[in-house]
């Protein structure tokens, strides 16, 4: 913990201006040095506290750009949650889709990378989608025959497939793959 | 096209030295200059042929250990079209999951190779998804509500995303995903 600095804001300023800068070159574009400069500090202070540019971009993402998790005390049926909820990751995946992509491929070249980037990314998101899921089958909005784990591996299995291949997140895609999941028609929008 | 043998076999003997080579020490682990020594020619023979090593092995993936498209000229259900297909899918990616993992991570790194990795891999395997999907949901095997192309995505984007995330891909899992696909329970296997 050498070097750490006294304030707890610093940590996310240093998170901040990596996210800046890579929203901004691109992730391959950014160094740690570019970072440390951007923040007005140390490469040290960085290495202090983070392994790798991966490490340090991959906690930013979650700390800073995540999505709040789906509410799931209140009484919205589960199709509009799971609608709202890929809608705001599509739109934070406009902003960080190059990010995701960057991260991803050091989980394939850097081996190390993988249980790191499964513990703070895909991992607790999907506790979040098997969440969401579970309480959709024990509301009856899912039938008892669905198979929560698989639905989640679809959902994010589609985005992920997605955004791997250079296509597009368009805002409907959430609804498409909430019909999809929930399997009934699209709601009424003019009902009110 | 300087340096290529006359003999049309030889084009597959060097892609079966390169998926051999792959399989033996892994994508990552091999070079161009590896392939060329085990397949007897010069790297000059290789790049005659192909652009990279990426572009190789995509190729012998290709022709080599691609499925046989699921035969929708019979009467078979299309749901267990699926299953088998998936099955064998899942079965080549037991022996060539890391070389896929590869391919993905060079499509991520040098943006070039995207395009040819759509056309020669991606592309081709949404259109046999796609033909039995919509030859089933004509059949009425799917509802005439059901989302071809989201449900190809479905598909593909799980066993992407459990390879991507270093997770098994176990024969029963084509069973849940075809299960899943045509909503229906498992058939049962004592009938006959």
């Amino acid at each position: 913990m050498a070097g750490r600095p006294r304030k707890p804001a610093a940590r996310r300023d240093l998170q901040q201006a990596a996210l800046r800068l890579v929203r901004r070159h691109g992730y391959a574009g950014v160094t740690i040095s570019d970072i440390a400069r951007a923040a007005g500090v140390s490469r040290q202070t960085l290495y202090a506290r983070w392994d790798s540019k991966a490490e340090l971009v991959l906690h930013a993402i979650f700390e800073i750009a995540s999505q709040p998790d789906p509410d799931l005390s209140g009484p919205e049926p589960r199709r509009v949650l799971l609608e709202n909820f890929l809608r705001a990751i599509f739109a934070d995946l406009s902003a960080d889709g190059d990010t995701l992509r960057g991260l991803i491929a050091t989980t394939l070249t850097e081996p190390g990378f993988l249980p790191v980037f499964r513990a703070r990314f895909s991992a607790p998101r999907e506790a979040i989608m098997l969440a969401l899921l579970h309480d959709a089958r024990a509301r009856g909005e899912l039938p008892a025959t669905a198979d929560p784990e698989l639905l989640s591996d679809f959902i994010h299995g589609a985005f992920w497939y997605r955004l791997l291949n250079g296509q597009p997140l368009p805002p409907d895609l959430a609804q498409r793959i909430a019909g999809a999941v929930f399997a009934t028609p699209a709601p009424d929008q003019s009902a009110g």
